[in-house]
């Protein structure tokens, strides 16, 4: 790795101020390997070594830098307006809007004065797209044909706009109002004749994302259809660029962390775990943490209602821990398997019934399974140890079924939770897993000490 | 969307036998939604449909078929031996690879026998990698230029295997023993002079992945190079094959998926929600439920050591799901924000101390919100309904306490137990949220009633 082997190296060519050298030594690597070299260094030397590099890499090497380090090189840069101008005007745009995106209001305004004219009305339009919407993903660097052209014209536009664009895997074919009629491969070109038209190799078939569209969406059209890119339009159809499968893989990338994260109980932290200031991960923790310890406050409540059963059989306090969190464990299986099952689209609201009644068969089951092994440790404990009072066998009863209850109400609930917040147009991954646990928990308890006062009034109670 | 509008008409053609018309109806449709429609299909039909596809949408309809369907769809068309053989050259080989590999071997011994000798032979060589080694994904469908040819030889190779190739975007140029030296941009052969060398255009800077690497690695690099296609080689350096953006969008979707559903405490279906046969979906969840029930047992001995303590203080009792399930939350609060870190490559091994101050200090100050919270609803209680006895201030002091302890106690052992699991080079998703939750509970439980005993002795205790 460069960052490793040739930081030393890099150094000494800083401090002798040879910037030639510099620029020259680092040409060689890739995009992201520069990155993650500047990434290590201090601000000003990053700024230094940034400044060295030829205009061609330093605008691809930005792209590859983490927000944090982009605003700090800006920053350091802010003297140097002739470099600052060129690295702006060259990044993609769709590179261009997620820097652009974090920054206050003022500093935007400030850094659009470095754009051209033409880029500066691409950089206000797409700035102007939804948040979490396509708009904000879209580059402009793309290439479109007309139909009445040839072949041998179309590789004129190629050679003239292809160095810029992000891809001429795919080329599109616009009419007289810029609207989108087709998408060609470059292969059916390079195959056809110079002097036929672009109309004849279309075929009029082609997929395009909306510009309003969620990202979360237009994954699930990559995830479909296969492409490296999509052409994206507006509702008139417009062609307004295009997306790259880059920026899906990032965008597929950050729905999973998002679910995960929810699903353990805080909220998305937005930012790598890393870079988190501590205060914002205490307080994306806290305030969920807060709401679920507002909820289990209700387990105290409902331990309180049953407190002349504990008084007078201690025995089933013992077992309190064992009850809750089997019924929360089977409700967190539950829960993640369906909240992932509707991210990635296997599972639908439709679906909702059948989802219902697979999670009351395989919760039976496990309520079964688990319900059997607690019977045989509360059986052989009390043959071995005595323990658990002459009663042993009404409190063994009480467990297994209690375990069975609980389990079955805790895949129930830790399935149908998501759907129904989904219905509700909530996210499904809101702390559902914890939230079903903690549901389960007040709800196993009641399970739990029913259960004992039916089967042992008379004998314990 | 085709399966909903079209469904009528197309069933309307099969059951009029008129093949040659429903070959033109599907022709101008997406591959991927030919797909959705064969999957609605019941099996006998769906041959039909598939039989009538023309011999180049036939195999590209194949590879957007889950693998449940393919393996219908092959048993039905098993007599058409010719239409078989043509399918199965002719699909991708990366596709073709991840049909077989779940076949029984016996079955995929009898397939090999419909391909050609070339086809089969790259076949047997893939099927012959690691699972789960980047070697499963690969596709020769790639163009290979060798560097003292000119851009004209070059494009007359282009034209001669563009229309297999899964991309041309990007060009391999390989020396005489078929090692990869570089890889070209079309852009720059498109603007190059077609008498020019292919070496001419060279700088002999790529990157490359080894065939022999897992596949979650190479998505690291897909994320971190932005590319859509890497070659990969074997040990001797030799192109065996390129490996496709869309591949690494679905070994990042199933990398999310495995983690969320071990994070939530079962093992990785392998298949979608529903089509898990429900005995599977129960096996895959009793094992851990079961592992789990046995860790949580621990709970009911560590109670029945504080038999005498609940017996004379049964308000203690109460407060056992609240301590115990708020300790949970913490820990799978950081287990969940470790393991995703980890997935990503936000966060590796060397940085354990880091996340344990950032841990330690997040903890404390979640531990002290929640303990303050306990106190007060405590002190509200004890006020408003007398609840909690004469030493309800002692209690309130043990239970915030305890808080704090439980939920440090969480996070720590939430974040470094999957850096511990991946130290010694297990899955650190592998059921940790669960399996923290059930040592916190144990571990709760003592901290909680050792604090009692320690502040309680000679008043309630």
């Amino acid at each position: 790795m460069l960052d490793q082997l040739l930081k030393p190296e890099i150094r000494e060519l800083i401090f002798s101020e040879k910037y030639d050298e510099l620029q020259e030594a680092l040409e060689v690597f890739e995009p992201a390997e520069v990155a993650a070299l500047i990434e290590d260094l201090a601000e000003e030397e990053a700024a230094t070594v940034f400044a060295a590099l030829s205009p061609t890499l330093g605008p691809q090497v930005f792209e590859h830098l983490p927000h944090k380090d982009q605003s700090a090189l800006v920053e350091e840069l802010a003297d140097d307006t002739e470099l600052l101008s060129g690295l702006l005007n060259d990044i993609s745009p769709d590179d261009r809007t997620a820097f652009l995106e974090e920054l206050p209001p003022s500093a935007v305004q400030q850094l659009l004065g470095f754009l051209d004219p033409e880029e500066r009305e691409i950089a206000e339009r797409l700035l102007g797209y939804a948040e979490d919407s396509i708009g904000r993903l879209v580059t402009t660097d793309y290439i479109a044909l007309q139909p009445e052209w040839t072949v041998e014209e179309a590789f004129r536009q190629i050679r003239r706009f292809g160095r810029d664009s992000e891809t001429i895997n795919v080329i599109y074919v616009v009419d007289e109002y810029g609207r989108l009629i087709d998408d060609i491969r470059i292969r059916d070109l390079i195959l056809a004749e110079p002097e036929q038209t672009v109309r004849s190799l279309m075929d009029n078939r082609f997929i395009a994302l909306r510009v309003t569209d969620d990202q979360e969406e237009a994954v699930n059209s990559f995830r479909r259809y296969d492409r490296a890119v999509l052409p994206v339009v507006d509702a008139a159809g417009t062609l307004v660029g295009i997306v790259t499968h880059d920026d899906m893989l990032d965008v597929a990338d950050e729905e999973a962390t998002e679910d995960i994260q929810k699903l353990g109980g805080s909220e998305a932290l937005d930012e790598p775990y890393m870079s988190t200031p501590l205060f914002t991960l205490v307080k994306k923790r806290a305030r969920w943490l807060v709401v679920l310890f507002l909820g289990e406050m209700l387990t105290a409540t409902a331990m309180g209602y049953f407190e002349t059963e504990i008084a007078r059989a201690v025995v089933l306090a013992m077992f309190v821990p064992l009850i809750i969190s089997s019924g929360g464990n089977s409700g967190s299986q539950a829960a993640s398997l369906i909240i992932r099952a509707l991210a990635i689209g296997e599972v639908g609201l439709r679906d909702w019934w059948r989802v219902m009644r697979r999670e009351l068969l395989s919760g039976l089951w496990l309520g079964v399974i688990l319900g059997a092994v607690g019977f045989l440790r509360i059986t052989i404990w009390a043959a071995a140890f005595g323990m658990y009072g002459p009663h042993w066998l009404l409190v063994a009863f009480v467990v297994s079924l209690s375990l069975v209850g609980v389990v079955l109400w805790g895949g129930l609930s830790g399935s149908m939770l998501p759907l129904l917040l989904k219905r509700i147009g909530a996210d499904p991954a809101v702390s559902s897993a914890p939230f079903v646990a903690t549901l389960v928990d007040v709800t196993g308890l009641i399970i739990y000490f029913t259960m004992a006062s039916a089967v042992l009034s008379g004998t314990l109670l």
